[in-house]
């Protein structure tokens, strides 16, 4: 199962070594390398009946590669444990292998080790390392008073996919498809830490938890301006159709894996951000001056 | 669980960023990281009935690390992802965790982040990180016809512990420990690439199985010498309790995470290694010049 994942595969330059050895290596030209991990499993992050396997590896790896770029790195290389039931067909490993070299090609990644075992579910493990390029790390913990709060990327897409997948609905593709692979703005995280922003995540568990991640990190409160997070003409379409209120995905669908961003008051925004609110102190995330009384966002471990 | 996995927790100086945000970013002084991923599922890899929690961990880490050893490198950094069903005590992720900082803290490396979901069983993906300190990784790929072939660590001990698990039988408590907890001799790693070791890896499937890897990435034979290969004490006893041949441990016994490597003809070998055969033209492992008749080791997935 190995082989078939790496056989015929292009490594980029950063792979001194690729898969088959006990381990790989990797370069790490600033003498740094960016990581995190991202495990999941059938059944609550993903369905066969929902996403193709290879759109699960897909998602699996802009997930994961979401997490590098909100810190302001590029995503070098992954690395990918897989644990499936014996009697996994192996057009469904090979699947799930195309749509993680696919994400990983087209970030200019390579897929370079990962292993391979038994287990009664599909799991699937996934590590991404990643290059800063000689720049700080833009952490959660930065935001001050005063600055501007930021995204890029969509909101409530997913969350709106979700929920047609659910009641069954095959009207909006293009928000279904969001679900089944979203679609992170990568780049605009180096772009964003150009730009000088002081503190950075990416939506997974969706806009008001992970700004609530980023406030406490930072101890302020953000303002989210109810102008600015007017749902998309989809959206409002799709809950029109569902007979719900799209502002609910707006504010708590995850797994957009949007960036969400600070940057000085003043400051211009770089390329495809767009002004949403503001950080004042406090903590935790109003929206426009109130509290937010809908849940906080999606938990993994409920 | 993450918070209690991470709290009061000491990180190396290789740490520049711990668990909390994003992704964390660890030290890579030469430009190039070591990397490596290991997948463990209960009831295939562990039992909690015969390992404590802790063990497991230790387990988890210390295979993961041996890898790393085997390139020439040392571990600066794991991340732990864990997947439990929700009736898991908190006792048992706690003491998991305790496990895998008790061998990353004797190693001098972090756990600087992870994942934790809910799955039907639980499953533990380790990732490593290491440092090659400016030398070349020494690969599975460079054994040449004539080299010395040696090993450094226990051959057997954790097939014994095992098959005395299976047996029920408490007679032999530094075996079951051996196959609990096994104690690789990490920097033995380095120490081989100091010492211009050709070739190396790790006992992890079995001593016929892993040089068989390194013969097939090297194009060569192996040719172990019968009389290096004699059981140690422990095993012989063992053995005769239980009514089995200890060769069949020594030989094809996994998971001691030993290390295997060939040097140069007449090179001195490094403190704590040993030889046990010569690399010859040809491919495949053979003991005394014949071929090897027994089962070839332990796969993963079967």
């Amino acid at each position: 199962m190995i082989d078939r994942a790496v056989a015929g595969r292009v490594q980029p330059d950063t792979t001194d070594l690729g898969p088959g050895d006990d381990a790989a290596v990797v370069r790490a030209a600033d003498g740094r390398v960016v990581v995190s991990s991202d495990m999941l499993v059938q059944g609550r992050h993903f369905r066969f009946d929902w996403s193709t396997p290879e759109q699960v590896g897909r998602k699996a790896a802009a997930q994961n590669a979401a997490d590098i770029a909100s810190m302001g790195a590029w995503p070098t290389a992954f690395l990918v444990s897989l644990g499936c039931p014996p009697d996994t067909p192996i057009r469904v490993a090979d699947a799930l292998s195309e749509g993680i070299w696919a994400e990983a090609s087209a970030l200019g990644a390579g897929v370079v080790g990962g292993d391979t075992v038994q287990s009664d579910q599909v799991v699937l493990s996934l590590t991404v390392l990643g290059d800063l390029r000689g720049r700080d790390a833009v952490l959660r913990a930065g935001a001050r008073p005063g600055d501007q709060v930021a995204v890029t990327g969509r909101l409530g897409w997913s969350a709106a996919g979700l929920a047609l997948l659910v009641a069954d609905n095959r009207d909006f593709p293009e928000l279904v498809d969001a679900h089944r692979v979203p679609t992170p703005p990568y780049r605009r995280g180096p772009d964003a830490a150009e730009a000088g922003a002081t503190a950075m995540t990416d939506n997974s568990d969706g806009l008001v938890a992970d700004l609530g991640h980023l406030c406490a990190a930072s101890g302020v409160r953000v303002d989210l301006d109810p102008a600015a997070l007017t749902p998309d003409p989809p959206l409002r379409a799709a809950a029109q159709t569902l007979g719900v209120d799209p502002s609910a995905w707006v504010l708590t669908g995850g797994e957009d894996h949007s960036l969400l961003a600070t940057f000085p008051r003043g400051a211009a925004l770089p390329d495809g951000w767009r002004r949403i609110g503001v950080v004042r102190a406090g903590a935790g995330v109003t929206v426009g001056g109130r509290a937010w009384s809908g849940s906080g966002g999606w938990q993994s471990f409920g």
